[in-house]
């Protein structure tokens, strides 16, 4: 079931040939960060996680050198967050391009430390290379008191699914940015979830950063953990409103701003029914509110309410649509919306595979 | 003094803008990785470090897969070596080109995994990503027991200098892939020297690994403590054989195989004349030989007997050339027979700035 995503199938590519340290606690794909035992003597877990900022930049997404500074350090702490890790740093190596601007360099180094005070950390160490294209790679380092982490894997039938906050933002951003619309950029700064992630250790079930999208995630977790996933009926009430505001300019159904790979990096997560009290008591205490955006299914599909009826996403073939475009934004669109049209007329005789 | 070399001055430049964590232990460039307070029911230190693989990549000089898998955990793994640290394992970003080729990426993902099983760790995670050019990130992750860790800091006048190994096999490697020589490549696989730090902690003055040379590690080493280092008369049968016999068949003089930037990854640490007896024991138990290079001097300069004479090396000339080529290997060369040439004429006379 994992391998009907091309990106898990090329992971299993890359990581066949590996061995497994045996002081590591998660399996691959299991968690957004790595969790491994650092000392005997110590009652916590390290967690540290990878990311670059690659496509991103030679696709002209980001643009701003700030932009690219902050998100560096905000994906790496997003995974962090995910793990339910207190972060302890970050460690950035850079590939800047023959003749990089002093001032853009200067704004690039701007971002991370803007990104780390937002976080309440620090920049480590790094390194600096020269090659063609701008790259930005972080590798963020946290601790998880009382060994207590979160995973993708343990949710359950009848759990509730949650996100950290509105949803929609990364993708509309995209489109703002990437459809040559005549509109005004929409703000994308996204914060790592680390104030709310403090809430969810020993009560959610499972937690997912949506770093690629509200969809991606949930077939993610699906995949892991053999179930499914249904949205409520009043899903849309939590888009983010530049979201809902860009999906009407651009006449595109708002569930695609859901499905696009570029995300709002909110956490998603489940808890038993049994634990929602103790959830909305702990996120109170730490001044934020979950957003109910569905619920876990028995059967392993992801399903939307779309103009009054439960239709059933082919969420492998929206995926797999990034890795199959080539970078090619306006055919990923275009592939979108005849999903979307299909979806329209099958309705909910559209059965994913 | 630092910001007499190109490279530090730039390492400031990036590093001005960021707040230092109050749980690290080092400052920028006084340790080869970072070191960290975990938690403080520990009694470890963490030790993290970050390093690419890009210009090499670029220029040729690394083109087997499979040596640039190695080199990805090696480079990391030997910062963990230069701090004491015992390494837990290693997280890979990886850059690759569109297309390219399966059998390639196998070869790539081998190297890694031979690197990992030569020290005794493991692939934790990592990140793909693809662009341009083939490029890898590591970064690496050790402990450091009884917080006793290894820095850059700390020698005294009248320490002896010592290597982990033989010298030149870095820069005589370089040599034979790009100056176009019709000689056969040298073999080229560095291990990390993490058996051999074992016997450092509580020992050495100061550590460095030599991953940018033998001179630019000791010019780096005396402009961190405002000391000097002379080399010891017979200091040419510390040179690696395949270094020896690259320089009499390039008719280069021997001592540029220390002045190039690619390093063997030894280690170059100093110690006092009073731990001496017990370095020696605790390597001998550790089933290695330090190899006597030279001593640690009052005088903040390089000396180095050449042809029956002492002369004092321009260090910051030759650190800088790197920086000021742009790649140009045989432009790079030339420079290093200039600055030679001028050695030889001028011999004792010569005075570093």
């Amino acid at each position: 079931m994992m391998n009907a995503i091309i990106e898990n199938q090329f992971i299993r590519k890359l990581t066949d040939q590996f061995r497994r340290s045996p002081l590591q606690k998660n399996r691959t794909h299991e968690s957004d960060a790595e969790i491994v035992r650092f000392s005997t003597d110590s009652n916590s877990l390290l967690a540290i996680t990878t990311d670059s900022i690659v496509e991103e930049i030679a696709l002209g997404l980001y643009n701003d050198p700030h932009l690219i500074g902050w998100m560096t350090v905000m994906v790496n702490m997003s995974d962090l967050a995910a793990v339910g890790a207190q972060p302890l740093g970050i460690l950035v190596s850079e590939v800047l391009p023959a003749g990089f601007p002093e001032q853009s360099l200067a704004l690039l180094q701007q971002g991370i430390q803007d990104a780390c005070d937002s976080c309440g950390t620090f920049v480590l160490g790094g390194d600096t290379n020269f090659g063609q294209q701008l790259m930005l790679t972080g590798c963020a380092l946290g601790a998880v008191n009382d060994r207590r982490f979160l995973s993708r894997m343990g949710c359950q039938p009848g759990d509730i699914l949650y996100s950290t906050g509105p949803l929609g933002v990364g993708n509309a951003f995209a489109l703002s940015k990437l459809a040559g619309s005549s509109m005004a950029d929409i703000e994308y700064k996204p914060t790592a979830r680390l104030k709310e992630s403090r809430s969810l250790p020993g009560v959610a079930s499972a937690c997912m950063d949506t770093s690629d999208g509200v969809i991606a995630t949930l077939d993610q977790l699906m995949r892991l953990n053999h179930v499914g996933f249904e949205l409520d009926e009043g899903w849309e009430s939590n888009l983010h409103p530049a979201a809902k505001e860009l999906a009407d300019a651009f006449r595109i159904p708002p569930w695609l701003l859901l499905a696009g790979q570029h995300g709002e990096f909110e956490l998603l997560f489940t808890v038993a029914e049994e634990r929602e009290v103790e959830l909305l008591r702990s996120a109170e205490k730490n001044h934020w509110h979950p957003l109910p955006l569905g619920f876990v299914t028995e059967e392993p599909e992801i399903r939307l309410p779309l103009n009054g009826e439960i239709v059933r996403l082919d969420t492998s073939k929206i995926r797999n649509l990034a890795s199959q475009v080539n970078g090619d934004i306006q055919n990923y669109i275009n592939q979108l919306l005849v999903i979307n049209n299909e979806l329209q007329k099958g309705a909910s005789e559209y059965v994913s595979q």
